[in-house]
């Protein structure tokens, strides 16, 4: 399988994450991606390429423009505010609250975001767009006819939505190469994210369309980051009705039950069947994620490789979360193995 | 004028705030009621007495009972979850999410807070309970009779809503002062903010109510927090419409200016005729705080007591925000010594 990959991602270096009331380093960091790299090299899984530059017309057809126009300026109006900090929202349009955008940067965060642990630092921007292209020149290579493809991206990008960041993501990568298959002719994408915690961005962004069949298994929002999206009622609004599934999971669930979801979710792609399948991979399902609470080891990631490669569909691998550091490599990989069953 | 106040205010003793992307030492500090009773001792405002204990009926008129059980618990389950820092969000029901209330309790911070500069920590609610009852205090002893009194509440209370913290507020003091005065016999009630800042939770919380008529001076939203609310053209709403009025100033407004909206405001307290009158009173107009951009002269805060005591009405002072704690002493008793000509 081909994996497509940049060290641009090594610009996101934010140096401070909000956890537990404290700002620790953060628990997405470049190593995440330099040890995926390592394993896929040590097993040979296949080819490695740089991105294309696809320029941003591809993501805004996700992204509302003004949403990028913030992130593009958002560090250099952060420091010329003279805030000694990385950028980090202190307050937000709650409940009942006016929806205009203010135009202190210090509000701009607060509008444009959805959760507070993510700091927007020097090179972040730089870095979101290069993650998005590794997304769309994975997604162009399957649009050339390669069976699969591995997008190797960094920040990752589920929980972004049209016009908010959030939960160490920026551009939601995920629907941007979904768009582009569209876009280039495909009519049905289904979306399937295995990240620990609901792809609550991509769920947003699709949340009104039958074009793309997103389904989710994470943690259970009532237990779970991002917290207030991600219940099993939803199920997508108006012609989208249907088209959203979500498999919400109690804390300590171990395969057993996950690849229970799993089967359903991929059955249900199945019936869809669509032109092509979009992978939101995130291994923080691993039982010593330091910021999850599921159980799977490190075989049952190759155990669910090889449902995916059951649907026999074009598939577009797009990394997402995971923090266990160490083992992010094998388990990530072992994804890709498994589906195609070495 | 009486002063009450209590030095269960120290309980509030958070060490933490994020402003800047940093967690500083909090602006809201212990210190900041230090410096005014010492001024309003120095120049003998008058007696000073302990608050009475109202227990939490007259706070349940205005918050809900859910939300002051997630301030009675919060700090527990905080500590109970391993958190090693002070209790701040970092995710909340953003646009378009659920407003379901989660059961762990760092997705309970975001749906019970407004801005996550705010730390919740040990005492947090023991102190908010007693600035409640300092507000609670005052207001008898005018309902009592007095013409006026102070209530040196701290924590203060303006940004809390029914239903959410933030902005260093807890209990929305002037708001369960009000209705205080109400459930007492009261028919209405003229609420004047002077905070620098927007009294958006007071606003919320009798915004479709035609018997509490709320007014605010302050930084324009757009460039001041809480950056969601207090925009001109927030009137109330049903009942309650024509029963709200906002006065946003920009960046560097003087008294001269400051004074012509104060005017402005009085005339319609006075148009109003209330049975009595409550100040939300903040200090942070003043030229030299340090979280602000007003641009108050330490005389000027005598100038507007007197404008407040020209309303001739029973007067309950409710103290709100002031960061420059070496001017609060002399900036908000100016105020009281202004109102009672001295
Ligand atoms: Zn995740
Ligand atoms: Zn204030």
């Amino acid at each position: 399988m081909l994996t497509v990959q940049t060290d641009k991602h090594k610009l996101r270096d934010a140096k401070t994450e909000l956890h537990g009331g404290q700002l620790v380093p953060p628990f997405e960091c470049p190593a995440r991606v330099d040890r995926i790299l390592e394993r896929a090299k040590a097993v040979k899984l296949g080819e490695f390429r740089e991105p294309d530059d696809f320029g941003l017309d591809p993501v805004r057809r996700i992204h509302d423009a003004k949403f990028l126009d913030f992130l593009s300026t958002c560090w250099d109006e952060w420091q010329a505010a003279g805030f000694k900090g990385e950028a980090i929202p202190t307050g937000w349009p709650a409940r009942r609250m006016q929806t205009r955008c203010p135009e202190f940067i210090d509000g701009k965060l607060g509008y444009y975001s959805l959760a507070a642990e993510t700091a927007i630092s020097n090179g972040t921007w730089e870095a979101a767009k290069a993650s998005a292209n590794v997304a769309l020149t994975a997604q162009a290579e399957i649009a050339k006819g390669a069976s699969s493809a591995f997008a190797l991206c960094r920040p990752p990008g589920h929980h972004a939505t049209s016009d908010m960041y959030g939960g160490y993501c920026f551009i939601n990568n995920a629907a941007v190469a979904a768009q582009a298959f569209l876009d280039q002719g495909a009519s049905r994408v289904a979306i399937l994210d295995v990240d620990f915690h609901h792809g609550n961005g991509t769920q947003d962004i699709f949340y009104g369309r039958d074009d793309v069949f997103f389904q989710s298994l994470h943690g259970e929002p009532q237990h779970a980051f991002p917290y207030f999206l991600g219940y099993a009622d939803e199920l997508g609004k108006e012609k989208g009705e249907g088209f959203t599934a979500n498999y919400p999971l109690p804390p300590g669930t171990d395969f057993a039950s996950w690849g229970d979801a799993m089967t359903a979710a991929i059955k249900r792609i199945h019936d869809y069947g669509p032109d092509a399948v979009v992978i939101s991979l995130g291994v923080d399902t691993y039982k010593d994620d330091p910021i999850s609470f599921f159980k799977l080891e490190s075989d049952d990631y190759k155990t669910y490789g090889a449902m995916i490669a059951d649907l026999k569909r074009p598939t577009l691998f797009v990394m997402e979360g995971g923090y266990a550091v160490e083992e992010i490599g094998i388990n990530a990989v072992n994804v890709l193995m498994g589906f195609e069953d070495k």
